[in-house]
């Protein structure tokens, strides 16, 4: 009944439950969202932006304001909140505190709490499946907002365009230095909740942290807010703008298409190793037997199958 | 000159220039590496023991402690000290500051701080690697400490038999909240610095967040102490020693095995990948061109992969 072209159709047309399905579909790798999602790759026009941080640190009312400011110019706007620490909720907190503000009843804001029930590239992959299915759906800007700054959560916002890093004072020094190293990756760190004591410190912290960056490498604006109350908006508006000029559509298109590419790659590689293991072995049960039995270690078991590999690479290249 | 069956030879007769020349090799991901690994793994016979925790936790001194306590039982201490959020280091600190104690003169005692230069499998590939050249030279343990408590920190203590999470009071509830989610990573609960204030609330909170685990899994011990006075390390050796107990060697290397074979199935199945992509497209260069004239997408390059792989092993299958 709904075949592909359909729902990419009723997408091109903004159904809000084609998309829907879609996004059901690319999160549990289902057998045609490979389809799907080829159809769709190159009608994204838009810009994603992510946003991560601890857990407090105001993330959720700043896309409030974040879509409030977009809406305004009469972008639609698409939420995928994902919590990577949470297998409980999948990050549906999240989503239900977005949805829980202000555009509750807005069709043209669209949220998702993200699962990777079926997907090969887990959370990260089902993350940038649905960042496709809605930026080619016409929602500009996506913005992907995570929980926690933990590699995982890293990974996934810098999946973005442009990435926000979101700190408060409070939090202690141990948490903040604790992961230096994520100040590379955030394109603009907005020091949120800027009426609390603490503040100066932070910042200097911060800027202090960014010294250690390598020489080579933009350092990221740093810009103060209350998201609450709304100061410093406008200047962290100004830096998302200047931003998102100087990347041209070639640029983040090339970005965007190369990384899938590699995480499509590293997806697909997993496959191919497994149905090695079947050729050499007969079943992943018997390679398993033989090394539980001490008749073959898993380096043999790799080093044979990259040798099994080889051999079909020889014979179909020279055909 | 040196080969393989040499290296393997010394090390067996305990020689640590033979052990650090492995280390390297397996580190840099050398060509000979999967070789004197298949030759190693049997010899395995130690237990490994991970340790993680955020910075400031007393980690270090825990693990000078744990030196100490195998040292006088007369076995000898593998150490692999690794921060994977430290590009800088590359773990040297955490090494540095075991050997500044009390065991830079004691033989028995290897500490390698680790790197993942040239290994496929990263960081976690190349810790897995080094502990296995470690145990099979005979360290018995060889304990893992990592720094932090994000994704890829906790996946590398998870190499190990048994795992540490180290807290101390202190660090705020944000940060420990942040990633109740790790809890569940740890087979033995440590709360540091117990002679310190704070130290009930941050017990109440960890046995409140250890209420959300699965109904079926089991619920890790927590453990008092103070490294640094020794109050209540001899609760932690029997905990410890009482879970090694009830892991027989057959579960220990089962578990390794497995695992180890799972994570060379994903690195070589990166290496699939790329070299069927040279099939298809005649050079990555290529099939990136394609995308990036949006003749393609990368979804259908990774399909056409797929495609490609499954003729061929249809192909190889049949023979």
């Amino acid at each position: 009944m709904t075949s592909t072209t359909d729902i990419i159709q009723k997408i091109g047309s903004g159904s809000i439950r084609a998309i829907a399905r879609a996004l059901s579909k690319v999160e549990n790798g289902s057998s045609d969202s490979t389809e799907i999602l080829d159809k769709l790759f190159s009608r994204q026009q838009g810009f994603t932006i992510g946003i991560t941080g601890p857990p407090g640190a105001g993330k959720s009312t700043l896309v409030d304001r974040m879509i409030t400011r977009y809406r305004s110019s009469a972008n639609s706007v698409g939420v995928i909140a994902v919590d990577p620490s949470s297998p409980f909720t999948g990050g549906a907190l999240l989503g239900d505190r977005i949805r829980m503000q202000s555009h509750a009843t807005d069709s043209k804001v669209f949220i998702r709490s993200m699962g990777s029930r079926g997907h090969l590239g887990g959370l990260s992959g089902a993350t940038r499946d649905a960042t496709c299915v809605l930026s080619a759906a016409g929602y500009n800007p996506v913005i992907i907002e995570t929980v926690g700054v933990g590699q995982a959560e890293v990974e996934i916002a810098d999946l973005a365009d442009i990435t926000l890093l979101v700190l408060v004072p409070g939090l202690g020094d141990d948490v903040q230095s604790m992961k230096a190293g994520i100040m590379e990756i955030g394109d603009i760190i907005v020091l949120n909740k800027a009426d609390r004591n603490g503040i100066e410190q932070l910042e200097s912290y911060v800027k202090a942290s960014l010294e250690y960056l390598p020489a080579e490498s933009r350092k990221p604006d740093v810009v103060r807010i209350s998201a609450a109350n709304g100061d410093g908006l406008q200047d962290l508006w100004d830096s998302i703008d200047k931003l998102m000029a100087s990347k041209t559509e070639e640029n983040r298109i090339t970005r965007s298409a190369v990384r899938t590419l590699n995480e499509i790659l590293q997806e697909n590689g997993v496959l191919f190793s497994e149905k090695l293991l079947d050729l050499e072995y007969g079943g992943r049960e018997n390679a398993e037997k033989l090394m539980l039995t001490r008749q073959i270690s898993p380096y043999a078991v790799g080093r044979n199958l990259l040798e099994r590999a080889e051999r079909m690479f020889k014979h179909n290249g020279s055909k």
